[in-house]
């Protein structure tokens, strides 16, 4: 679908994202909605949106497809909220993570799928929204049982509008694959962040590797409060699986192994190599 | 110092972008040797240096500063192979860790200082040499025991040459810190990365999160099985270490702990967020 009027609740990183590159794509008219009335301000200013009401409902009402971008667990509420006040024939998706039981346990199944570009920046708020912040992303859309038809009408949009690859998945397969590539390396991220921040002397240097390897640690720490909690039946086994090649590593250095070692450093790096290739 | 001849042994990320430097910054004769005679031409080729001879020790015998830039292992052998061959006065230093010991024991304490640019890459070879690899980093450098003139000659090189910045260091809080700073990232992006080598599906999409922190892991696994092995009494704890956060991430996802969890997180995100301030 390619909506005349498009509404975004929530206007961080996301959804001003979203926001900004709509309007690039010529959409006609786009509404967006945040409970701060500075990002609202601040994303009508900058050409963002076209409106920007001081009720999420009248957002709701006034578009064909409304795309809730606020963190996981106010997407939820925010659904509740606002199903009554969509107008007739108006699709829902949201962008971070699938709500599709949710949206299924509600009636809306066949107007509903759930969208995560798998696109994102550590920075947070509408500063942080920016032109081409998903060019080129996959982006991963879940239907509901009943909601092949909303599916393809959101792949579309996300192709046709967003330029992205849409690539439809089940939910549950969309949750354990997201635990590994996405959830699991801002943990370690950040387990390495904490350890870091605890044990380097004040004024010691880090060079481009260490600030990419903890890069997702500066992170919204309220916002993955919530996404780990969501899926912490994938993240707990995953994050309980390091122990093991951790394990191998330490003995590996103890026994002063290097044939072992490189063997352990090659896997890794053979994997990364391909990943930029 | 400012040296006339510089010698470079070792051709690869490091070598061949100081090469690219030294003759950007207008010295008169840059000299290199590489072990893959490839290596020697190519640099040649790209105008890094002005003479490549077949033998590192007619390297060693031209220069007024001879810097080894071999993997660690490498340059501890040729500090012992080409230390006879130094020309009077010669000074010498090494980019990658301080061999300060070693070169107290030749007796080339008066003329050695270790020399550590907090840069780098994960490319391997004279094909990941550029310039401005340095820019604007902080270099390490270790005196030896009587070195402090060696030192400040080979600090006052890597200001006035390379435009970075030196500061002088204990080659053992060096290693300890390095082992924090440097050694520890790369430890955490290679057990990422060997994990989901191993447990991610196949055509599963990897953001650019997950991918900055696991870049580290495809550094060459031969160059850091010695850097780890030379450095590993300070590396094992620092791994040890990270099993208490660890364990402190998933009770506080066991217990479904919402505000352990973003406590937890908050540490390392302030850390972070102030690294990029």
């Amino acid at each position: 679908m390619r909506p005349t009027k498009l509404g975004i609740i929530g206007l961080g990183a996301i959804g001003g994202s979203l926001a900004l590159e709509a309007k690039r794509a010529g959409i006609e008219r786009v509404l967006g909605w945040s409970p701060e009335p500075a990002e609202r301000v601040a994303a009508a200013q900058q050409g963002a949106l076209d409106d920007a009401p001081a009720r999420a409902t009248d957002v709701a009402r006034a578009v064909e497809l409304l795309v809730l971008a606020a963190p996981p667990a106010a997407n939820l509420a925010l659904l509740d909220a606002l199903a009554p006040h969509l107008g007739a024939g108006a699709v829902i998706t949201d962008v971070k993570r699938a709500i599709v039981a949710r949206a299924e346990a509600r009636g809306l199944g066949p107007r509903f799928a759930g969208g995560h570009p798998i696109a994102g920046t550590h920075g947070h708020g509408f500063r942080a929204a920016r032109l081409d912040l998903f060019k080129n992303a996959v982006v991963y859309i879940t239907p509901t049982r009943d909601g092949d038809g909303a599916a393809r009408e959101i792949a579309h949009f996300w192709e046709d509008v967003l330029a992205t690859h849409p690539v439809l998945i089940d939910a549950a397969q969309h949750d354990r694959q997201l635990a590994l590539t996405s959830h699991l390396p801002q943990a370690v991220a950040s387990l390495l962040a904490r350890y870091l921040a605890h044990a380097t002397p004040p004024g010691a240097t880090f060079g481009p590797g260490a600030r990419d390897a903890t890069r997702l640690a500066a992170s919204e720490p309220a916002l993955w409060t919530e996404i780990f909690l969501m899926n912490r039946d994938e993240l707990l086994p995953a994050l309980r699986s390091l122990e093991e090649p951790l394990g191998e590593l330490e003995r590996a250095l103890e026994a002063g192994d290097a044939a072992g070692l490189a063997a352990w450093l090659r896997r890794g790096a053979e994997w990364r190599r391909r990943l930029d290739a």
